[in-house]
């Protein structure tokens, strides 16, 4: 399956691309942009990753992609810079109400932020429950321990209650993980590189 | 114009993608995969920022995007991590041969790569001249000293001589941009955060 989650499939119909569920995306990208604004961090969200095939030309300072695919992603989507250190990141949601499953993070996803974490940068996971309306932060180290001695096939939500953080709602910024960060990261002096 | 540079025009014909261009592109690409494979560094290219339109679904595991246009980028091209830090740089080759014009860099690119460095982390620029094949790396802050001091419409190659440093070819990897990062941020100590 070589495109985004999320978006209704409508058999061989073009289809707005406008309209899919993007709750959490639009929420972290207001929340990046409120942390840029502010001189908090650094952080953005990756292009979508396409192979261009064919590109239409109408007039000379103008073009239209005509064919394009999407690729399978080898990195997470987000990454940037907060107080000196290197941050990565994915965020998803899920519609399911007790687990959030595994085969929404595609292997080089998880290989991305174990190397992120090896080289001394900060990595982690978001995930959303949309239908309880909550957010949490897993920190990468948790997350591949867990993927390296469970085999399981999802992630239940009471594991993320217990060693996960939740991120509480604000209006701004709307979806404040930093705040985790700092706390895991930050405080203490013992983490702080 | 919101489109990359380098693709051939063609007035309202489909043109092939794959041939435009992008000798320093793959350089660097080939050059990030050595990086990884030996745990030197993690950095990646950005895909193309596009806005997709239109997503056609011939089958319920395929999908073509028959309508997107291309965004003007807000961030450099590449971003990653290197011996724990963030490491940020945009790449442009030029045909010229005595200098390199700034219209190549978007405003946006430029701020981005001063609020990089205000952060700590580490920003610059790769610029090849193809007739000449000399590929120079720019420190973030001396080409940001240039463009706020002068006001000149393109950044000469003796400038670059002078105050860049030349990348030498290399069989592996292509264009070894860290060796230079490595002497200009990691030797002494002084810069080493």
């Amino acid at each position: 399956m070589n495109y985004p989650k999320g978006i209704k499939l409508t058999k061989n119909k073009n289809i707005s691309y406008g309209n899919r569920g993007m709750g959490l995306e639009k929420d972290l990208n207001e929340t990046n942009v409120y942390y840029l604004a502010h001189k908090v961090a650094n952080i953005h969200k990756k292009p979508t990753n396409i192979t261009i095939a064919s590109v239409d030309y109408p007039s000379r300072y103008e073009a239209v992609i005509k064919e394009a695919y999407f690729k399978t992603p080898s990195t997470t989507d987000y990454n940037g810079i907060y107080k000196g250190r290197y941050i990565d990141f994915e965020a998803k949601e899920t519609n399911n109400k007790s687990s959030f499953p595994l085969n929404n993070l595609h292997t080089h996803q998880i290989n991305h932020l174990k190397s992120i974490i090896e080289m001394g940068g900060i990595g982690f996971l978001i995930i959303r429950f949309k239908s309880l309306n909550e957010t949490y932060l897993l920190d990468g180290e948790t997350l591949i321990n867990f993927i390296e001695q469970n085999n399981r096939k999802s992630i239940s939500i009471n594991f993320l209650r217990e060693y996960g953080y939740i991120i509480k709602d604000k209006i701004r910024p709307r979806v404040d993980y930093l705040e985790i960060i700092d706390n895991l990261y930050f405080k203490g002096g013992n983490n702080n590189e």
